[in-house]
């Protein structure tokens, strides 16, 4: 059976120190259940904290990076795809992703949220902006779940996987 | 000069009947201005309905489809982009596009704002979403400008290409 | 009936005399009979000189850009496209063409001539180099149409549109 | 330090027996020796046969795939890449390989050599196409190398990486 695979997306750029917390524990409790991590693999911000996480606890992690220079890379990727294609690399992500996890939201963020309900994928939401909440819970009332916290996003992670395991 | 484009988005499926008829509104508006209008160019919802309106007006119309097959284009595209990348099209939408017009609101079109907005382009919302203004409004404050109607619409866009032109 | 899109390929950078002379004759025919020259956009080698060609004869002009700045475009071009994809919107290019012509040969435009052939598409090709004559045409022997000048160029131009329209 | 990456590329359909045989042992001397094989991904063909040769060694092996259904993928990789983009993931083979190997020779593959070329990648190719061969190695003299069999190329492949690692 093909591995699982979570996309974790946040803000690379200025993201909260709750963000980058959050994002290295759900990596790291992906890493300890045998779910590959995909991130947008850039060395900075969420994807590089929850590359970080997953490999800390043994986990497998790729890396789809929007520019042309592998060099960009977390040193926390096993494995580097290079795009070379800027944002539009945002739907590959979703599209290799069986569950998406929204830790914080900025615009590249949410293309991704986006994008993922288009492709029909489940995304975990968690952020303290409750006006997002709010309206993509609208948006997509089954395919949006709303997280409290990394621990929360945890427990909505196993139910998912038991159905698709 | 290159023509200025005004990209004008919105639901291909299930758009409302005020969707339509303000897409064909601003549509027409911007042929008469000289304004190039282009949309995702399926023969669909907002899309098809925006190119319509330019085209009786006498505009210039851009199609990029998502599909492989140009025999899925609107009739009144010009000029047929086949791209074959399904919804990462939608990224080259927005960076060929000066102005961003999103009429309607569902996940695709949501892609393209967040797109836009992490591209730097100024966005127009025309929606009764009043959950998707307040958010996307507090997201991007500089970028987001939120429109009443059509006509508020060809205001807006007046002003932002006197900047531009 | 949409317009017939000739796409033309060739060296951006160290073009020959001839590849610059060739492109902008070709141009000037499509521009002349009402068939839309497309090429990659940049306002260098090939593209520009056959965007030159078709504008000179009044004809529609594409311009697909690879990269994420519109100030590259040749200013032959009418509408730009913007990619911000790098070599991967080499298949854009083909997959929006009818036609495709190679004026010259370096590895971009071979890259689009394999694309075009996996595609399905007639190529002409116009080189002086006889080992890619040789292995092209034994590659795809329907496929790949051998001319000798840009007159010859047009002359089978004329047959093929004939079979489109 | 990341993995080094060896791309297989060939032909899906009609491959000849001695592409198949070929492309598993090149595959098989990957996993042998800590090289990731990345294919485009489909249970077809060279890009099957080289993921099986490098799982048999127990190798690590990625599938980027064409189109957007994961369960095309071969059964032989471990990671699943989902494109959604056709052939414009050609180029995404290629920016992601440190080394592309082209294992027989259709039109696919030859714009994946094209794109490698362009990207400034070595290319060892693998035919009995006496034409592709002459062709390619007077198109690129510096990178194109070419390969008598499977074993020849393990050669070639220990030279480079000696360079890289």
């Amino acid at each position: 059976m093909k591995n699982i695979v979570i996309g974790i997306m946040g803000p690379g750029g200025n993201p909260t120190d709750l963000d980058l917390k959050n994002a290295y524990d759900i990596g790291h409790f992906c890493g300890q259940n045998q779910l590959t991590v995909l991130t947008g693999g850039a060395k900075v911000g969420v994807m590089h904290a929850a590359l970080h996480g997953a490999k800390d606890a043994g986990g497998q992690t790729i890396a789809i990076l929007p520019s042309i220079d592998k060099s960009h890379a977390s040193d926390y990727a096993d494995h580097v795809i290079v795009t070379g294609m800027g944002s539009a690399r945002n739907n590959i992500n979703i599209l290799s992703s069986d569950i998406v996890i929204a830790c914080g939201l900025q615009t590249g963020t949410l293309s991704e949220i986006a994008l993922a309900l288009k492709a029909g994928k489940p995304v975990i939401l968690l952020t303290d902006n409750e006006k997002a909440q709010e309206f993509l819970k609208d948006l997509a009332p089954q395919q949006v779940l709303l997280a409290k916290n990394a621990a929360h996003i945890t427990q909505i992670i196993s139910k998912l996987i038991a159905h698709i395991r």
